[in-house]
């Protein structure tokens, strides 16, 4: 247990683009972590690399579980009260948005997040397949970045590396889904757990 | 969407004795249903039969994912105000508790649940392994059933035709977790979908 009068540690955020329970919490993380005086700290995420490890799949696949999450994502949404539309091609790589957010985070965490906002809306609302470097491109054009920059960022072995070592970084702390938060420590998954993640910010524990 | 002042369907709950989240909906649901006039249809559910259909296997032995369900299990557990103790055998087959449900539900409902859920409890607070028959007779024996008569119940073929019948049209309506439950015929899988549940109630859907 933390003392909730002392600690102000931000909250870590870890998301697929793929995810609309990632897209759900990130719509709501920075909210209600500032409730509590504390800030998130964005971590895009490539589940495909758990898949992997954990010897799971997407849950579309599955038999019996990806109808029902099918259904269980759009009712989730309405519970939310988010707008969401179940994107035409899903799930897809999320490799291209994952680097855009990590490059322009770099230079201006502000903007990161406005950018990670963005994707997610194009995709799960507007049924913009962010899975094109075009379309990451133009998101990131709408809030103001260079677009033949992060161009030219997007095609270098930089920011290939970088994604792969904060992947790993994640796997290292554990994460296996989307979304998976850590609080002082504490590991909470699935946008279902935000009630949970809510009392142990206003409780330091429980 | 129903009227909410009109429909007062009994809720078809779904659970395998072997699961701490269906234990905790065990615990919640009877209640919850009552404040919105609902009765509950206890059904019990073998999650190995689903396995063998979604491709999935028991939480305890899946890399990363395994860990953190330990974790998140005695977390949510405080979070709902249940006392609970991490089983040492889990998770164990489970027919002869719901085998043995099922019989004494036939004679009476009311004491199906009060055996639902003193084997929980057993289970997952008691560290009583329930997957031992004997011990499934004591703690029927407990709230007054007739020990010899359901010995032998359990023994015969009829009952296990029953339980064979009862998980295959959980697995035609779509049933793959624990707890699972339907309002109205709308799924919902996990102890964390209690809310949701909760505002269909309310709202008649939503």
């Amino acid at each position: 247990m933390t003392d909730p009068q002392r600690s102000t540690a931000p909250i870590d955020f870890y998301f697929d683009f793929s995810s609309p329970y990632g897209y759900f919490a990130a719509e709501k993380i920075d909210d209600l972590a500032a409730r509590y005086g504390r800030t998130v700290l964005w971590h895009p995420f490539l589940l495909g690399v758990t898949f992997k490890v954990t010897g799971l799949g997407p849950l579309p696949g599955i038999p019996l579980k990806g109808a029902y999450s099918l259904h269980d994502i759009a009712r989730s949404a309405r519970y939310f009260g988010l707008p969401f539309r179940q994107p035409s091609v899903f799930p897809i790589p999320t490799q291209h948005a994952a680097r855009a957010f990590l490059w322009i985070g770099d230079r201006n965490p502000q903007k990161a997040r406005a950018f990670g906002l963005a994707a997610y809306r194009a995709y799960f609302v507007d049924d913009v397949n962010i899975s094109d470097l075009a379309a990451v491109l133009d998101i990131a054009a709408r809030i103001g970045i260079d677009r033949d920059e992060l161009s030219a960022a997007l095609a270098g072995a930089e920011i290939k590396t970088r994604l792969a070592a904060e992947v790993d970084l994640g796997l290292a702390r554990g994460v296996f889904g989307s979304p998976f938060l850590f609080v002082d420590g504490e590991a909470f998954w699935g946008a279902d757990r935000l009630p949970q993640v809510e009392r142990w910010l206003a409780e330091g524990g429980f």
